[in-house]
């Protein structure tokens, strides 16, 4: 299992393009196109928010009914909340494409991102369509074109592929993602995409691509705050020729662990590049009673807006770690609690440790910060990534829609 | 039932004092003394967190028991997380003003706010009980100095007194809290302190309080986090010389009545004073099924970092808004679902409507915004309070403790 380098075009039989057709202002790109060759096997976890945007309704509707053979997604606008035009939007984006690579309009998935309560430029976006499928490629920077299309706030591409034997062929699992604010459990990413040329039916592709992202892109918080738009498709097309992965085979658990190296390291790039972050932050809770304790205990760390206003600070102040762990609803008794600050002990018992605040301040410093909190109760434990939250996340949610 | 002007010294039988011992720098008022000149029934609300400060957990042992004479509050140390000394330090606390105004150190409450797992400064702390009590005064100004040392990082004091008529007496409730950040449900306000010189018991007390604090301190949220000193007192001395007031009774609901307006116009106050905060915004959700979705729809919009950015940005980001409450885990239908800016409709039955930018500008550039969410479902409703989320957040919660 090896990460290479690719993207989301690495694995065979796939092709993409990313163009800029008007959605968004002076001319960055806006629509993405991935292909594949022949129809796909796919799975998809959607955004549990009782509001959803048409283009992932669209998606949700059809990814339990068979086979795929192209995703487009665009930017600049969530196709969200502008009443029932906005499905008639979603199918006409799913039809051009459907007319341009030549199947049927239900082998077609859509995702939009962006602003919620604006209909969809269908000139624009027809137009985009056109120009994709006109210079889809399966070369890797076609890959880089696309990611580079569905990103919105996000400064660095999301883009990750691992390659693995399997009777005797080499499978390629490649993905790519968009997010940035608004990131948090209980969603996917905002909107990713997982292209593998892996034999595998839906079945197995589910159970890869849900346990993935519970333990990775629901391990993300940003915000707090979940969005409309966010979803993870997975599209396996056979093309590497390897034999079908069977359910609860070995095969099947390399496909989930390929699955999941993916979608770790793209969570922690979401994590990093959280809107106005200068640091990852990995929240562990060790030691906990229960699994739900542990995850009470990060979620409640990694949400917290003083925890990462002090981390943006680089300000060693455990005690709001602590308070975070207490009011979050675990069952923990903060006698027995000590925390770290990467690898300096900063509370012991519940009680302050004289520490060097110098070498704290060198911990803090440093670009990727761990805090880990030992309850001392059992041996439970999870972790979550999130970012700092400095002057730049507001200036960037202050003014997001004018 | 009408608003005075006034303070914590305002009801009968009450002197305060505030002065500056030395826990905090620059010579900032830091220590608070509200004191009975007979015994006073208490009841008080404390913290949910599993982390307590120990100044707290003295009060929270200490009210159950009976009569009160004084509280004593210091701000610049938390007095948390410091191990067994801290319930040392708290009890010293308490018999230094024992001795001073002579009394059982057991009828004195205590409560500390700051910086979390470092030792009181107990000579500081010595020094500034001797000087308050050698200046406790029955003024109004007494009142207001006692509020201005219990402040943290609050820019304005937060101050309240209502009298009413109960049986032919003039009845006073007056409060003061402190409370900037780390204000959110299932809390208090950081530190509050209610004063009466009605003559009721404990009992009466804790139910007028529980009511009134369930119903706006914790409609408070600044950003979400909960702090581990955050408590209500209320002292009912019987001054006023008026007949005991029995559960249940006409004059517990008056009295009900006078403490939740006083409990109000401070919780507004501590939104309004949230930090970095450069408006007041009130979330109410009508039409909801329960009062639990009301109540989960007002907190994820309150808390939404989100929504707040756009506030503060003053943008009409009304998808924002929509979004928390689609994740909040309220039962509802978005498609009945409308959103008001102050009086302006800008999203009906789920979608976006055509609105009048140049109106939506004037309401959010002012300082008092309403967000209100009818939900078309039912008859419950909810409101609660919060402000935006700006630059200056990030500034003062990155460097707090150093």
């Amino acid at each position: 299992m090896k990460i290479i380098e690719g993207s989301i075009t690495s694995p065979l039989g796939f092709s993409a393009a990313g163009v800029a057709c008007g959605l968004k202002k002076n001319g960055q790109p806006d629509l993405a196109l991935v292909v594949s060759d022949r129809p796909a096997a796919a799975a998809g976890v959607f955004t549990r928010n009782v509001v959803k945007g048409h283009s992932l309704q669209l998606s949700q509707k059809r990814i339990p009914k068979g086979l795929v053979r192209a995703v487009v997604v665009n930017s600049g606008n969530a196709n969200a909340c502008v009443g029932a035009a906005g499905m008639d939007d979603a199918r006409a984006m799913a039809q051009a494409v459907a007319d341009q690579i030549g199947c049927p309009a239900e082998q077609v998935l859509t995702g939009s991102t962006g602003v919620i309560g604006k209909r969809l430029d269908m000139d624009a976006v027809n137009r985009g369509i056109r120009q994709a499928a006109a210079i889809l490629s399966p070369d890797v920077e076609a890959g880089h074109q696309a990611e580079r299309a569905i990103m919105t706030t996000d400064l660095a591409p999301k883009e990750c592929a691992v390659q693995f034997q399997l009777g005797g062929q080499t499978i390629t699992v490649a993905g790519m993602a968009k997010g940035s604010g608004m990131i948090h459990p209980n969603m996917a990413t905002m909107i990713g995409i997982i292209t593998t040329d892996c034999t595998a039916g839906p079945e197995v592709l589910a159970a890869s691509l849900t346990r993935a992202v519970n333990r990775t892109f629901n391990r993300v918080s940003v915000d707090g705050d979940t969005s409309v738009c966010d979803m993870v498709i997975v599209m396996a097309n056979g093309a590497a020729g390897s034999q079908p992965v069977q359910a609860g085979s070995p095969e099947a658990a390399l496909l989930a662990q390929a699955i999941e190296i993916v979608s770790t390291e793209i969570a922690r790039m979401i994590a990093r590049d959280g809107e106005g972050a200068t640091k990852l932050i990995e929240v562990r809770a060790n030691g906990a009673k229960t699994n739900d304790d542990a995850y009470k205990i990060v979620l409640a760390v990694a949400k917290s807006p003083l925890v990462k206003t002090a981390i943006f600070g680089e300000d060693a102040n455990w005690g709001r770690i602590l308070t975070a762990a207490g009011y979050s609803g675990a069952d923990f008794d903060p006698a027995r609690c000590d925390i770290y600050l990467g690898s300096l002990k900063v509370c012991e018992y519940g009680t302050a440790l004289p520490f060097d605040e110098e070498q704290a301040k060198v911990i803090l410093h440093q670009s990727d910060i761990l805090i880990q909190i030992e309850l001392g109760e059992g041996t439970a434990s999870d972790r979550m990534w999130t970012c700092d939250f400095s002057y730049d996340y507001v200036r960037i949610n202050g003014s997001y829609r004018t």
